[in-house]
């Protein structure tokens, strides 16, 4: 069972509860977006469901609410930005708005992004960026959460990356992954309704495999693919840590437990790469790529969609309805923070 | 069982076959350096094992023995290489080349290689940067071999990607995959031999999972992890055949019959991305990352090794013995070709 909301009213309730939390209405509005657009697009892992955990990092003051964003050129394709804690959609939307600047007669930029806090479903990003014509990768990384079999301790982190890219007469390609078999919120909920974990999701505290999900929480990730999944963490390590690394980040890896932590944690270096495709190929990508999606889907048949395809679908849905259907559980928990905040959750329906 | 060839006697006649077979003494000379290499770091799947495949290539014209390689700048940080059907291994340390010239004081530089061969073990080109100093990335695209189960044909290449980064104090980080759970090569060695294939390899050309080696080779091959798998293959696609599609790449892709193919097909487009992370980060990259691999070893315990750190260890050795073990198949192999192009095989003892 589910509830219907009308959209406008629920990105209107989002943005006040942030609001109510100490974010300035420019930053809420933006988080409360990005939120939206990512149920609407079936990511219901990275939507509304994380309001709760905000709302607690503002509380923390793991997130800072009202950031000094400063950023500066350090080559001539390369931007450094200071997010200075701010919420990731905050800081990613004033990346993206930077590294297109200009970049319409430019080949490529790179956006070092510097404690931001979690992204949410990053392939929104790219998807923003192909949106607006270019190709992108994006990543972010995550203190350590994954292991090998017979590791210690984690790590390194499940470091999500995609990328977007644009089709001509098609929706955009926008595929988006976290390294991890399986993310650490699906282990909680298990171990909190005491269900066993399928084999292959994590090791314990020994580095032995398991499928007991409290034993999972004290251990480690698996990462998809063994060393394929580890290895596309590396690189995302070095994208966006490494590539931006300072003093203060350095510290913060020092001090890094090798315990399991919790949640999305603030504060994490992000990368993202902008192409404007259409200056390298001479117009060729566009033809080649449309050509190509054309040719996936025919050898797929009925079945196959390029990433992104079903997101693009359900957001239309939902535009055209106007309403998001939320699970009764998350329904309750929103209902809660409503009464949390003084803020009345919009009317709500039986789907 | 096993026989131990000198290096320098093997890589000298590794050339003298290939000139017999048509390659001017440069190009086999730097194809022959590139196997050995990629034999001694212990990918045996990608060295010495691929020349007969190669002097094929060469007979049958697929590779253009003696390429006008020429190249031009399409933007201040992108080089657009014409291989003209150059070996793989050739195309890419010239692009290899031009890349690193100027980039001690640039940021990055991508290079967009068209209609170049094989590139054989990608991490090659990897560690040879890494080697220079810099990180980079490389990927190259291979004609559709990949489908998801109940597709109708192979959609998408198994598209290697590989990336190589300095760590200060330690060996290169090399990493280096293709998108597919199995190389098709194994599923063909379990063809002729009758031996079933692991469940999760293939499918078969109705696109139903199969454990039939000869089916799987009318089908097609499961990508690792899944859509994840297959979201990299894509990602490969755009950076190494989009970004440097043609007219004539565009007729290719079009004349791709979706029937699975044999071997490294020649003539594909390969990407490399080279990134000067020591202007980007002002010597931060350095500290952290040698940090970082540090934490992974302790936190991994005895066994945790980076990748390309093996290989190393492997290359040390083989330096140090000056001298290379191979397969008796494989010396059998090779002894054929050395029947057949009239050159003496170097003297081998058993291993």
């Amino acid at each position: 069972m589910s509830m219907l909301v009308e959209c406008e009213a629920l990105r209107d309730w989002v943005k006040g509860i942030l609001c109510r939390a100490g974010a300035p209405a420019p930053q809420a509005s933006c988080v409360a977006h990005i939120l939206l657009r990512t149920d609407s697009r079936g990511v219901r892992t990275h939507g509304v469901t994380r309001l709760a955990s905000y709302v607690e990092k503002l509380r923390s003051g793991e997130v800072n609410p009202d950031p000094q964003i400063s950023s500066h050129s350090i080559s001539p394709n390369t931007m450094l930005l200071e997010a200075d804690g701010a919420f990731g959609q905050v800081a990613m939307s004033e990346a993206l708005r930077l590294g297109v600047q200009g970049l319409d007669t430019g080949d490529m930029r790179a956006l070092l992004i510097r404690e931001c806090g979690h992204l949410g479903a990053l392939g929104l990003y790219a998807l923003m960026a192909a949106e607006q014509g270019y190709f992108s990768v994006v990543a972010q990384r995550t203190p350590a959460l994954m292991a090998l079999p017979g590791f210690e301790h984690p790590a390194v982190g499940n470091n999500p990356i995609a990328f977007g890219c644009p089709i001509s007469g098609a929706d955009p390609l926008v595929f988006d992954m976290a390294c991890s078999v399986a993310a650490r919120g699906h282990i909680l909920l298990r171990a909190r309704s005491g269900e066993p974990i399928p084999e292959g999701w994590a090791l314990d505290a020994h580095g032995e495999p398991t499928t007991e999900a409290a034993a999972a929480l004290g251990g480690a990730l698996l990462p998809s693919a063994g060393h394929k999944g580890m290895g596309i963490a590396m690189l995302v390590e070095c994208l966006s840590a490494g590539l931006l690394a300072s003093e203060r980040s350095i510290a913060a890896l020092r001090s890094e437990t090798g315990v399991a932590i919790q949640g999305a944690v603030g504060r994490q270096g992000a990368f993202m790469l902008l192409i404007n495709q259409r200056v390298l190929s001479r117009g060729y990508f566009d033809a080649y790529m449309s050509q190509w999606a054309g040719q996936y889907r025919r050898k797929g048949g009925v079945d196959a969609r390029l990433p992104g395809a079903r997101g693009a679908e359900l957001e239309r849905e939902v535009r055209r309805r106007g309403s998001l259907d939320i699970s009764e559980d998350l329904y309750r928990e929103l209902c809660g923070l409503a009464a949390q905040f003084g803020l009345n959750f919009p009317a709500a329906a039986l789907a």
